[in-house]
């Protein structure tokens, strides 16, 4: 493990509006508000579509498994991190038959309300790299590192 | 989509005592503290009984489905906004069935430990106002949109 | 209910590498930190195992259900609070099976990725402290009180 302490700049409040495409509307803000890097705090709403990925076991090099569905969607939770520009979000969705949820990908339509919140923060340089890694139980590849700078 | 960069002015901790009402208790805190917008950054602990609703479909106007429960139940997560007063607030449940949720109802009752965290902000005026959409797919009515003053 | 007002100090982003147990680099950051309380605002990643507790009813005393396992998992959240240095979080996980979730023990082992982001906050003293309650409909006992110094 490693951690960075870092200095909180602003929050972002980004507002999605019903029928647009939720990771397309947060690379949209991220580009115009020039934003580097920052915590993605949370985000809710309700989806009309969702496109989502999972890891298909715990073994290395990963495999993922996509999956699109649509209806009407309860956002309950997103948790990522924006580094370098780019955003890497996991979701918590649900209907009334239960929470699902994944690494939210192109295809998540917004319904009638999706409001998302970032801390943009500073005072170290984040950066993902590619690194190899050979685990005990896992196996060994390359996998993307979040690096302090 | 539009945004807003807002100043964090302060970090908020509310603990919601067994047997409480959790959005009660998140109201009263909102009055007392004189809270007018904050971002919602998380909640957990415990229920004794949930309540939330649902949107049942997607398209618009909406329709609602809510449902109650009973029984110890984990409170995994909160996400939500606080806009002139008004907290709205999506929260992730489970037992050890799986996880549920959805959105916040009165009858969400504390159980052993409930504490939520809420991050004022300030430097644009939150509020939400109806408004008329008529998106592809989804028809056409009101919905309430976030608006940056 | 009670609540405090607090100041954020930093922001510290928290990387878990593959094969790491969560929680314990979680407390390995915060005893090489120094960090004595915090807002667990939130984390994501993946999981090559689980280890999580339930409330196994709405009654007081608490009873527990503990369960563990393996296989390639998402985590969607993280939602917590450290209070003299130490981390209580639920997570939020899941499988394209579904979500589940419940409070993070022990035995939570890191896959690809994991990372976790704090809140240092200041301004008022955070602890845990045993409180007798009588609750209707619970009963009685003990429970743990987050207090306000």
């Amino acid at each position: 493990m490693e951690f960075a302490s870092m200095d909180l700049s602003r929050i972002h409040i980004l507002r999605v509006d019903p029928g647009e495409d939720v990771l397309a509307a947060i690379k949209d803000f991220l580009k115009k508000s020039g934003i580097r890097q920052a915590v993605v705090l949370g985000g809710y709403g309700t989806l009309a579509a969702y496109h989502l990925h999972w890891v298909k076991h715990n073994r290395i090099p990963t495999e993922n498994h996509f999956r699109r569905g649509e209806g009407g969607i309860e956002i309950l939770a997103m948790n990522g991190l924006v580094v370098d520009g780019e955003p890497h979000i996991h979701t918590a969705l649900a209907t009334p038959d239960g929470a699902f949820g994944g690494h939210l990908e192109p295809g998540c339509i917004a319904y009638v309300l999706c409001e998302v919140f970032f801390a943009e923060v500073e005072g170290v340089s984040l950066s993902r790299q590619r690194r190899a890694v050979d685990v005990e139980g896992m196996g060994e590849g390359e996998v993307s590192r979040l690096t302090f700078g």
